[in-house]
């Protein structure tokens, strides 16, 4: 006999199919909406199959969008000169929330990562020599994680852009704000002494 | 202009109602569903919209259920002389799983909380005492959580049946096989002392 009725174990299946849910949230979560209203349940169920069917990639610069091409693409007042590259659409809103870019992005969709079978060619990286094309871009700003991929990926990129004679800077790595120096990390110590600037 | 696109920012907000899901869980999932593949997501959304139709709740137990009445109620090996009451549905599979009791069920829908405005009459009490009335039932094991409101649940149940004639039982509290002494809490410790036995 198996745990639970049929369409219930269907479900916590499809739950544990999400990232960072396993067996015991997964029935939390199932039984979390199994008692609920069945208008409240059904709201989740219409609100995947909707964003599913409604959201695309923008053919310019990848971001996922209800619109292509995207807001940020067509924005009257945002500055063309300048793109800033991140490895996922979410990215895009950590530098929007900080007020001070008025920039393109491009969304590479991932980093560089042989092992995970992921090279340039899986990554939209062609598409943002395209954009150099034109020759309104003036800056290209390489916004991928500071871990080890996305450091591998943004030294890659610097590789391939300088020659086509546009300016690649990389984002600042060091203490966050508000953080104590005694829980930081040797790299990140290292790199904050590396990227230290006159007072 | 809001953080994402319509369809995303409805997504989010579905999935933040979720419990123990906050905003920035909320936006992991979601874009995870978004870069899943569609068959991938699609089959969450249908087994939600599947789970809500096809599952009810048994009419006998109270227990959730494809077929009324359920599993346990019809199974022909089940011993019907005992009923094991607990608070929520997937408490029955705890105690599946020790493959030892082979009684009946009866699910509560909670616990006695006035604070929250759960009194007798929101739990399913009326009909386990309907249950009793064929005589066939000897023993009712209260397995409602070891809480202050299952406690006072258990306390209340045992005050209303006993009086029918029916051996009332509560599942032992104490410290928890495989853990340390040094780490359990004086409640625990305390009702472990008080349900001590010879050796």
């Amino acid at each position: 006999m198996p745990d639970f009725a049929a369409p219930v174990e269907r479900l916590i299946d499809e739950l544990k199919h999400l990232p960072g849910i396993g067996q015991k949230t997964a029935q939390r979560l199932a039984f979390f909406l199994l008692r609920a209203a069945p208008e409240d349940a059904l709201a989740l169920a219409d609100a995947i199959r909707d964003a599913k069917e409604k959201i695309r990639e923008c053919s310019t610069c990848h971001n996922i969008t209800d619109a292509d091409p995207c807001l940020y693409c067509v924005g009257p007042t945002r500055n063309k000169k300048t793109i800033c590259v991140v490895e996922e659409a979410h990215n895009i809103l950590a530098i929007e929330k900080t007020r001070t870019y008025n920039g393109m992005y491009h969304v590479l969709g991932g980093s560089l990562s042989p092992l995970s079978g992921r090279g340039p060619d899986q990554l939209h990286i062609k598409s943002l020599i395209e954009r150099l094309k034109g020759g309104t871009v003036e800056e290209i700003i390489i916004a991928t994680n500071p871990t080890a991929e996305g450091e591998a990926t943004a030294v890659y990129l610097s590789k391939l852009l300088k020659p086509l004679g546009v300016r690649v800077t990389r984002i600042g790595v060091g203490i966050p704000v508000g953080a104590d120096l005694e829980y930081a990390d040797e790299v990140t110590m290292l790199k904050a002494m590396e990227g230290r600037r006159d007072l």
